[in-house]
């Protein structure tokens, strides 16, 4: 039994656009005609190597010092500023826009990549360039003419970083509770002043650049109650003419993790905010970009465990304790069975993670640039089927794929100096933020699956299905039919999960997390097989399918019966 | 659908005492006559008061302050020492110890009860006096006249705490690899020098008390390689002569959790020690209290998840966001079906946690004083089946269940003010120390299940389709038949995986995990089937064995398929 082989994520990601056609497909579309896959992977690489020589080393350092609030300002740990400045001038931050605007016109793929590979490296640090191309999309899709020539310019080139700030302490996961006020200054113009407080708002402030652009959802005073009552401002920490916007941050947060990115609650004191799109209509705009900003999720929490399971795999070979059954000597600890499986379940979770991560990210790229109408609203809605499995299933992973790393290391996984509890400790946010887990689980079933009478499911099963068939017809595969027969079992319990949740959301929502599960563990089946099918020589992809069918389907028979027994008897607490 | 009815841990184990029978089959053993139950009860409100009031105010501030190392001493948080002095003074340090040595004879039963209320309100406090019934079981059982005259007694009063000597950098869960050498100064009276460096020893420095126990695994020259040839020495921190022995803190871990337990790396150098039992038999004399100490373990991983589930119950009643379908006005997070299912299924695992644990606490009690030396046997065996599985099995639900209890608390959760991070971290550290959990599995299913031919586990399941048979027959009970099904299943499947073992340990092993989890899950299925039956009038454990049933029982079968498939297909990685 040999250890865990490792690809490391640049390579793995090369396979995913190379073998599995994610880079031709990405040819197909207008703007990418003049790519090409190497292309791309050559963009990869560079940011690999960005990631692993300028921010990697600043990891444990900003896990360490932390952030410091003073005088209302945040100092970020040591090297942060300087690295973020290389990150600029590399030309990083406008990979994603717009070529007219200066910027590279790259898709959605390889921001998941350059996003995957920095998280990876540093998840705290990436937080504050991570806001960059939610803002960018956001401006430049909503913003009138005036407004994104006065900010995109410094969006673009990096000069400015951006924020979010949607949560109050009141409005959570309920973002109809927002109380923060916009008062007209001038509602033609879309100027307000904008008043409340925020929480939880990443890079609310830094020393990385000298403004940073708020994006705020704010309530104005003829607005209608709940969420639909909502608009967003841009609101600057400087103004155009240089003046100190009434924007500040009050305080940041001491946490579990991430601890080099600031955390911050905001003051807004009758700031100057400029409308971002039509009025009451700020979740829109804000939500316009969730998919993709929930699959930045998703890249992260993949990055976060692909660094564990490396550092697991370098102490597990070099770690010699005990014989292992049948041998002589002492053994790396690797060589060791239970080792063996921790090792090899991450190392298979990561690189069916990635399988599903960049085939949602395609989606998004094609959602937005397809030929046709049909063919965008199809790869929209798979899109948007895929964003809370990617984002729910891959975080949860990470969490338990670092603390699995962890194992590894016994008690010298304890001791922060190993590095390896700062990783656990950084992937439990993922499943928080950008919409709970749990918040995911309702959001595929309720809007992806009830809504549309599981049609885009069906579609996306159905591709998953063909590759099966294919997969089964080679010789050394077995166990595709079980995934076959889960698909046909699921099938028919689909339509009664349905009417379910039709009859009485409440008890389908109890098991919208086991619905979740099942879909993922389909999704997977089919996109093995895909792998299996396209390495047919190389074998490794067909061996980590293997290993996927024999360990890892069975999870998805498990949260099918959990599902099939809520069905046949709806009960739920009184 | 209401909020999860959490009872408070000292009510359940009371129900667990009362109900279930173990109080009573307490009063059949010999040093226990003179108890009954009330008596038991009283005492862990007791300790659950002492918990409550002096323990847990000092959980945050040990978190937060840690321990310092200055000049060869630990300096322990604030308070800690004198929370101890009241803990001392109370007489807590006696409960498990012989009335004839001025103790208080309690069993195993109530030791385990008391470790899992302190446990839950400070982990890092209740690692210093943890270690004191197994050094007093120890000296008590292996000790020769003389040194159990010259240091039993302050074990007693607890004037001494104690530490257990074993891992080393070269040598975790391999002990054989033991490097610190023990020189006869005297081999008639067991008198040597001790040499080495000891790692991650808890308390192996503090201020609590004057003097430490450490008991130290050693190697004296004459000794056989491997851990066959290691000694046990009692090498007192301060000699009865009151000289400073040779026994020095060299430093403390900075860690992820357990802050203000101090983990020590010591050096001793040439240390004064005192042979413990005899020569070469130092592994059997540790052993001896393994069982009893790996269910502290246990204990304290079930005090954490009912500390961590009390959190989560109380933010989630307070916390209001959302409507709840089919309700008009906003509602609780508790009230919400996939918090619901979070609440639910911590409260429902840690009563079955209590289920288990107890069960084997007493099995202990009975492996020692039952009347025939037949039912000891019995006891024994059973003690030494279900101890790997509460060890790994409880310990890992802890840590899974305080994850949850975060998640409750969203963002909030993530924030160290909170204090349920906290939880998270110090949970962390069950799963490895006292024998990481992957060693659990392989003693399960090697020493525990394969050398006796599963003659002691099919004993236990035995008496878990009696019960389930039992709980069948009530109406409003279903599912005890998918359990009963899951059952055959295994008796089936039990012999072709212990002649695995014999044929492929390395293919066994690499199920270990699964088999483990198979164990526990048929165990629960018995206890639960007890649980209900007992319950029948109050209903609460009925309600709590059906939610096991559906959402838990699913997992019994999903890690029997993977014990299957390997069966079937036993390849492993080249």
């Amino acid at each position: 039994m040999g250890h865990s082989e490792l690809r490391s994520a640049a390579e793995d990601i090369a396979f995913v656009l190379d073998r599995l056609g994610v880079g031709e497909a990405l040819t197909r579309l207008a703007p990418y005609r003049d790519f090409d896959t190497a292309t791309l992977v050559q963009v990869i690489d560079e940011a690999a190597k960005f990631s692993r020589e300028v921010i990697a080393p600043l990891n444990a350092v900003g896990d360490r010092e932390g952030c410091t609030f003073h005088d209302g300002n945040v100092r970020t740990p040591a090297g942060f500023a300087d690295a973020y400045r290389q990150y600029r001038d590399a030309g990083w931050p406008s990979l994603p826009c717009d070529p007219s605007l200066g910027g590279q016109g790259l898709p959605v793929v390889a921001q998941i990549a350059v996003q995957e590979l920095s998280a990876g490296a540093n998840l705290a640090w990436t937080m504050y360039p991570g806001i960059l191309h939610g803002a960018y999309e956001c401006l430049h899709r909503f913003g009138s003419q005036t407004l994104r020539d006065a900010w995109l310019g410094a969006l673009v080139t990096g000069e400015s970083l951006a924020t979010m700030c949607l949560t109050e302490p009141g409005a959570g996961s309920d973002l109809g509770q927002i109380r923060t006020r916009a008062e007209w200054i001038d509602a033609g113009d879309g100027v307000a002043r904008v008043t409340g407080e925020k929480i939880f708002i990443s890079g609310g402030d830094q020393d990385l650049t000298p403004n940073i652009l708020h994006l705020v959802l704010a309530r104005t005073p003829d607005a209608p109650a709940g969420s639909g009552g909502l608009s967003l401002f841009l609101v600057p920490k400087v103004l155009a003419n240089g003046e100190r916007n009434a924007a500040y941050c009050t305080g940041i947060e001491h946490k579990m993790g991430i601890r080099g990115s600031a955390t911050c609650s905001m003051a807004f004191e009758g700031a100057t905010g400029y409308l971002v799109g039509a009025p009451h209509r700020g979740l829109e705009a804000m939500f316009a970009m969730m998919n993709s900003a929930r699959l930045h999720v998703g890249a992260s929490a993949v990055g976060l465990a692909q660094s564990a399971c490396e550092m697991a795999v370098r102490h597990a070979q070099a770690r010699v304790q005990s014989r292992v059954p049948g041998a002589d000597a002492h053994a790396p600890i690797a060589q060791h069975p239970a080792v063996w499986r921790l090792l090899e379940g991450q190392r298979v979770a990561l690189e069916g993670a990635r399988l599903l991560l960049y085939r949602a990210a395609l989606a998004i790229d094609e959602a937005h640039h397809a030929d046709t109408a049909e063919a965008r609203a199809q790869a929209d809605a798979l899109a948007a089927l895929l964003t809370p499995v990617v984002k729910a299933m891959l975080t949860e992973q990470a969490f338990l794929g670092a603390s699995d790393a962890l194992q590894v290391f016994g008690g010298y996984g304890y001791v922060e100096e190993t590095g390896i509890s700062q990783f656990v400790r950084d992937a439990r946010i993922p499943m928080i933020y950008e919409g709970t887990n749990e918040i995911q689980a309702i959001d595929l079933l309720m809007r992806k699956i009830v809504r549309d009478e599981g049609a885009a499911l069906g579609q996306w099963l159905a591709w998953g299905r063909a590759r099966m068939n294919e997969a089964k017809a080679l010789d050394t595969l077995g166990g595709f039919a079980d995934a076959l027969a889960c698909l046909d079992d699921w099938t028919v319990l689909m339509p009664s999960l349905i009417s379910l949740a039709r009859t009485s959301p409440r008890a389908a929502l109890c098991v919208a997390g086991e619905a979740m599960r099942t879909v993922h563990g389909l999704s997977m089946a089919g996109l093995w097989a895909q792998a299996a099918v396209a390495d047919a020589a190389g074998g490794n992809k067909q061996r980590a399918a293997r290993f996927w069918l024999k360990f890892a389907l069975p999870e998805t028979r498990r949260a099918m019966a959990i599902v099939a027994a809520q069905i046949k008897d709806p009960e739920t607490a009184q």
